[in-house]
């Protein structure tokens, strides 16, 4: 965390990750021993249909204990809350999440300050654990002064870190490049466009292509449904159709880094979340598409050495350090580095 | 130029603009009375044959009787240098450009510097047009505190202006979206990628697919030549094809500001360029790809109202205001911001 220790002489805050699913509530401490950072940690159900102001509450439940028992004084940065976006900044308004159904237009940061009377700093999930793979992750391993990284999850989340910071964007909605065009013709996106990096590299994707392959292979109209895990599983014990669908990941991933090397030409970019684990499988048809796709990448590519030194005038693509923690970590960081 | 007023109380700059065809030299007053800021003007050809130094010869030969009448003082700025890239920063040094064959390697910052003996700061031309859009464009019509420009001539050049500077990246290899893929599976691009946005959105490009339909049209083998100018009279003129090759360069253009607004959500996108005056033929069919292809802009966009009122929370896509001069005022503006 080089350079957020100036920031703040603050030595703890609280984060909350809020997810479609569950919602985790931690303290973290920046001198803490253990090295995870994280003190206490509370998870509980996202109760979606309840309503925002449910979850607004069953939040604050969990958040007062920690800040009565660890104090609202100095030693308090504040409390970070990741959400999934579209998230408007800095009003902290969600704008129709399709993972929290009947949100639309929530004031999400105001709803929990009102409740807990501290400060709040908010960002989308994605951006977060961004924020924390370059603080605790890879970031730091390549002492790298911004990066990009692509969430590989349900969907494909995207956070841009720029000189320690999220880049925001005019409207909070910076680094949403999972929804990038990668085949202009592709299959139809929930978001309302076509062909997104989304529909080929996120676990989602990976089960549909599956079962098209299934589909075609056996010429059945209802083929069983795989986990990206098990599709990954196949591709390791040897079939060409699972390993197929992975290296179709690693094209898409090419042609949508390609453009990212190109438009912003960072010097880190980083491949995290649930499929990343799948890396063996389509990292080398990824950097092989890459390298075609950008001349840019070319001219700043790292020879091996160079990869090995982590020469900071190169472009390096690597997978996360962080692992499912990396949200709740980047909730934890964001009050020191925006508050 | 809001902002720049404030980094120095210098009063002229020189800058040059390296073009594949021709070199031109200004001098430019922030205070001269008659707006364009620009003046002397020298224009000579740029014989790329006779090698990097000869050119840099030439260059020098054009500055010093500047420096000498206009005087090297606290009211100089410094001496700012255009050039077609890549281009590696900091530098200063050409890395293979297509338009300056037998330019690879060289360090044309030092190379200048050491024959004028000031200092001077350097940049590829399609960051230039876009620094001067910035300060002397549509950004000061829009007050933005950033853009992301597209510039629409015989290839498609970027550049990304954050906070008024140049967005450089690692090695000064940012805002090459014109090489962004935009079909995976597209015509080859002389990059070494396909697709390119380039190939579609250039008045190169314009020509190519206007050859394409005549030959289409007529089953001609070999269809004359139109170029974009020609094409676009005979699109206004009602020919369905013409019209056709405009609609595509919108289509084009739709689908990588897509990837651009997703991914940077900045509060202005401009459109310059020599092809860019057929704006009529092309924007519409841009803005229904862009409004389709990314939902960041769909929820930014502005409305009539908020279009006239120039409203800095949302997504304006404009034509550029500056014409061909934008890459020379760029050149003059850089020492202002960067040195």
């Amino acid at each position: 965390m080089e350079g957020v220790a100036e920031l703040t002489l603050s030595r703890y805050s609280i984060g909350v990750d809020l997810g479609g699913t569950n919602l985790r509530i931690a303290a973290y401490r920046r001198d803490s021993t253990d090295g995870s950072g994280i003190v206490e940690s509370v998870g509980l159900p996202t109760r979606v249909s309840a309503g925002p102001d449910a979850v607004a509450d069953d939040m604050s439940r969990a958040i007062l204990p920690l800040l009565a028992k660890l104090g609202r004084g100095e030693e308090f940065a504040g409390l970070g809350v990741g959400t999934p976006g579209p998230l408007e900044l800095p009003e902290g308004v969600l704008r129709n999440p399709p993972n929290l159904t009947g949100f639309d237009g929530y004031n999400l940061r105001e709803a929990i300050a009102a409740r807990v009377g501290v400060p709040v700093a908010i960002e989308s999930d994605a951006n977060l654990a961004a924020l924390a793979e370059f603080h605790l992750g890879s970031g730091k391993t390549y002492a790298a002064s911004s990066l990009c990284m692509l969430t590989l999850g349900t969907g494909v989340g995207n956070g841009i870190i720029i000189d320690g910071k999220v880049w925001d964007g005019n409207n909070g909605m910076g680094g949403e490049a999972g929804h990038n065009t990668i085949y202009a013709d592709g299959e139809p996106c929930p978001c309302g466009s076509r062909g997104c990096l989304e529909l080929y590299a996120s676990a989602t994707g990976v089960q549909r292509m599956a079962k098209q392959a299934f589909a075609l292979r056996h010429g059945d109209a209802e083929p069983p449904t795989f986990t990206a895990r098990e599709v990954a599983e196949l591709a390791t014990a040897g079939d060409a159709d699972a390993a197929g669908v992975y290296a179709r990941v690693g094209t898409a991933l090419g042609i949508g880094l390609g453009g990212l090397v190109n438009t912003l030409n960072l010097p880190l970019y980083v491949i995290g979340g649930g499929t990343s684990a799948a890396w063996d499988l389509f990292a080398p048809r990824m950097m092989e598409e890459l390298r075609m796709r950008s001349y840019v990448y070319r001219l700043t590519a790292p020879s091996e050495e160079e990869s090995r030194s982590r020469s900071p005038r190169k472009t390096h693509v690597v997978r996360a350090e962080l692992g499912s923690d990396a949200g709740i970590l980047g909730a934890c960081l964001l009050p020191f580095v925006d508050l």
